[in-house]
């Protein structure tokens, strides 16, 4: 486009449990099928803290980053709409989805589960950076879309922070609350957990009509900062209330007829919340797991209690351009009633080592890079 | 009806791990909506091993047996249909349903799930000796059947060896298989465990159109018995091969693409098949707790394994009348199909401890009492 | 209670087509497992405009109503608590649902659809005023309420006008909108009809979280009550807009990709409607015939429709205790959401005539007696 | 392959309503991710009826023919498994799935519907015969076999003539009766219609353990062959039965209490069946629309049925690769219960109009060209 092609910097993690480094690209021009964007904001994932410490087989050298928003920068061949069919030209706000399953293999045909496709490409997870196009993730200044993106234009009137607020935790509930485990309006909930894939999965509950969310995490910041956006009816801090039999009393005590909630939601990614939540839950009530996302081990459970409760226990894993579609879709009704820029900590790329350590301690909610709003 | 009262047999249990009696009570006369029936044949649980053991809270003393068929005595005043609807007539072969939900409370009316009703009644559990109308246990010459019993006038052409074969197994079999796992035609299906509880789930995969019937148990007796019938495609030995990962790897061998099987029924009733189930089952799939029954405590679990597969983790419990009343009508299409008197074993109602006996050591498949056919 | 046995005034229908009459009877006693309330509010359905002009086969005399709610006047033997467990006392605030399912026929216990039970008891329906006991209709200052009645007493805080605004509507949507039809959060919903059969739905739309609620009625007083109250996104008035092809495509335009509606609610009881909805709907998507209460012949359809767009058409028949407890529950969310009394116009019981003719008129949403609060 | 390239004949319609004509092209080489086969057996479908007649907007000239059975000849660069992952190499017999879903369109990727995608690709339907690969349809002696085709190796034992006896029924009854209308085993079923697309849900509907299958079509050799096969308990000869409200009479006589039946699976194409149907339909069950394929208007019928019965009208359209793989699946149980190949009528190509003809006038049930057997 311009005659000097444009240099970008991007957060690239080149060995595991070394700090990123700032690098720099050259602007790509977009092939046929692919768009190349400027990101204006990226979140911070708890799944990012994983790959800097080597948890999961990740290539190197990468550009992290798989939530992101931005405006497009240049579309390539044949590329006009999203992935909705709406007209998209540049400069255009939008968002896209960080995984591209295969299209073609049994799950992603037969099963119609394209969250287990094996082949998926994810942006910030799986695209080096020293191959074409190097800029994979969204830490970085600009991220070249590949055909197959599921991109979207955002709707009007909806910002930049309200998109990234939930990050990859919006989808994943689209998923996993919705989808997999499916509320009733009416419905008592129990969310286990009070990180974002806490409070994404609470918000849809609200959304979907539960007449009461319970949240039961920590630590108190967390909760304050979720009772003050009006998300959960109530709240119990697992801190405070260090005994799990007498988290399941009083969450039995917030349910009707103390039969236990509907459907419980665990969030928390921790082993030992699984037995607690089937307590929680009502006899022919629902379980789902949605934060065993990482390998913990094994935990002792009492299989007795699924069968006399008649218990369905669900499993959802991350996401695909459906349920991405589905957030997009959502977020006017949920930025309408909760105030998500709130769940937001903003951190200047170059203090990419001090965001992922904050993340990592829990000390903020959704650490945000600032990318091109300078 | 006769001038001279009748006397009649019943197996009483007086006290919990102590031999079993043969008492004698006077034969009934049925109040309104109630009915009095003449046993015929009447099975034997492996419940009613736990009842012996005291490992249940149930009244004492008690006429055992909540298996049973026969033939109906006398109708009590307003009983001239069976619970189908159809006309029912002294002299009637017919069999019920072994529980009573109460058919008010939340379970039976708001939440539809009369197998949850706590307040139920079961004939040969918990319905005491020395009580009006003391015959309520199926193993004795005559049985009260009280109002609101679920009681069928049997098809035509189906003998008592058939409808006793299965027992209790066949309509929790409905219940768990064909209602709460749900098969799909051309399912390949894994069924862990070769008793009762294990053959009736597996018979009805294959009426369900399962296209493959995997059997994981023994001892190598009940796997023959199940072969020569026709019951499962695939047959492994737990004592021949005693290493569950083999086990697993041979199940995954048996299915398409090597992904798994489409549904695991747990009908082993220990704990410890739990994760070899789960390890079996495809991503996406479905695993139903059926066996375990009784309480036996923690067994160390992967949740992980229920998020990253997507699985389906679903309990079910016991019957209602519902479940009873699809027993009977896919009783023909199973006997046409399978074998079934060739489950049983007869034994004399004198011989109830030894019964109870092969029972518990699972020498026998079925062992049935013959009670009115001398 | 009193020496003097209190008399009460009811409003009786003695003969299809003739005016309505104001008779008085004795404040009845009530016998074991039954409840007598004092009725403070009453609700005029348009089934009430049917049963006067004789269209459904019902017995006479007869005391109206179906609707209702008020305040415990005498508990009979062992009514202790209300249909959820709470403890029931004197003067406590109540509302009933105003059927009583048989329990114990095929569709109440095998196929678990109390709304299909065929002889289940109606108040305000299939009660005679001249017998036993005599007030079994809302249109009165007090209602005996039978055992085997759901009544409620009412979560603190709710008005009576709140519980009493959306009348036999508000049950019949959690029925049809959310049991049957099933609402995914995200969905576009239209709702066709805006008398209190649509704005129910519509409401339960919003609160199970559809993105987008269109509603196609009128006239339009009613569309702008529902659209001041917050109810409906999109409002199409079909006297505005006479043309079918015309409403087809303004919802098409109001549809994401002009793909149609998710879920298409029928509530118009105008058979007309049918073939517009389904042109509505998006293919893959849902048809709720919720409307179609009454038989008013055939139309001209097409089912070709059905089967190259995979529509499913489904249909919702009244309510159930399970219904009426979850729009209890729902009540206070919907109260919180809408302003409820707005749909409320008051009369005296003495202009039964006009209310049951401004209601057949839609001249006002909703008739209400106000009976005990003078 | 061979220096001097091969010539194959195909069956080829150049205008509507014209005679068929017999051509000739050259082989084709296999491009990458194609593959080439001999076709050995190929179907006539009533709907390649309709395509002769011009019923639906076709491009002319083409080389009709959407159901076959072959073995590879050739296999393109990169292609050595088929859809399943099993080995793949010349010779080997195969079948395949009609068509080629695009996969990135909204119905494939977001609603996972992937039979409503309209940009699907159809053997012997849209793909010309005057432009490469020129061999697109069945009615040949070879098939160029596109990348994206789902291509199956046949399980070991099945016979050409067991694969083509159902055609497009098969697959397609996977989709309709399996997994949209959905037999509960233990179901009363009525299939309207005794043609292929009769038969076929019919057997699928034993396959699913329906304890009872009931027939309703015509003529009466259709209903005999299908009586001699063992598919359908109970036939009914609509001509022998003119009167619709009789056949329902008989239907109901046929279902357990006169309820009516649990499923109906309309696979008649007659407009006026869908009203017998749902007289047909128990309460609370389920009607499936799969026969009305093409477009034959409107008739009248009566909505409140839906409502009051609550009933559940689905729509099913066709298959994709997943029913065509189920359907591949299922064959060899339906061939160990059914002599499929009694379904099949023989016909040398070169009597291709006269085997449409036949096809036309229902005097067979299933014409089959044998194409390279001599």
């Amino acid at each position: 486009m311009s005659p000097i092609q444009e240099q970008v910097s991007a957060v690239v993690l080149g060995a595991f449990n070394s700090p990123l480094s700032l690098e720099s690209a050259a602007m790509p021009e977009p092939g046929p099928g692919a768009l190349v964007a400027h990101v204006d904001l990226a979140g911070v994932c708890g799944t990012d803290v994983h790959l800097l410490h080597g948890h999961l087989p990740i290539p190197l050298p990468i550009v992290l980053g798989h939530e992101g928003v931005g405006r497009v920068w240049s579309l390539g061949e044949g590329v006009n709409t999203d992935f909705s069919g709406n007209p998209l030209r540049e400069g255009d706000a939008i968002a896209w989805s960080s995984n591209i399953p295969c299209g073609r293999c049994h799950w992603c045909v037969v099963a119609g589960q394209r969250t287990l496709c094996e082949t998926r490409k994810v942006y910030g997870v799986n695209q080096r950076f020293n191959e074409f196009p190097r800029l994979s993730g969204a830490w970085a200044e600009a991220i070249y879309l590949q055909p197959g993106s599921a991109v979207f234009r955002l709707p009007d009137g909806l910002t930049s922070e309200e998109v990234i607020a939930l990050g990859c935790a919006g989808p994943t509930a689209v998923h996993g609350v919705i989808e997999v485990a499916g509320i009733t309006a009416g419905d008592t909930v129990v969310v286990q957990g009070s990180g974002p894939v806490g409070i994404a999965p609470a918000m849809y509950a609200h959304l979907a009509g539960a007449s009461r969310v319970i949240i039961v995490g920590g630590p108190l910041g967390r909760l304050q900062l979720a009772r003050e956006i009006g998300v959960g009816d109530v709240h119990i801090d697992i801190f405070e209330i260090p005994d799990a039999g007498e988290r399941v009393r009083l969450v039995l005590d917030a349910t009707p007829g103390r039969r236990g909630a509907d459907v419980v939601l665990e969030c928390a990614g921790v082993p030992e919340a699984v037995a607690e939540g089937w307590e929680m839950a009502r006899r022919g009530g629902t379980f789902l797991a949605l934060g065993q996302y990482t390998d913990r081990g094994t935990v002792p459970l009492n299989l007795h209690l699924i069968t006399r409760k008649q218990l369905r226990v669900v499993g959802s894993w991350g996401f695909a351009e459906k349920h991405y579609l589905g957030h997009i879709q959502a977020l006017p009704g949920l930025a309408a009633r909760f105030d998500l820029p709130r769940l937001i900590s903003r951190y200047n790329v170059a203090d990419a080592n001090i965001a992922l350590s904050d993340m990592g301690s829990g000390r903020v909610m959704k650490p945000v890079f600032d990318l091109n709003s300078q």
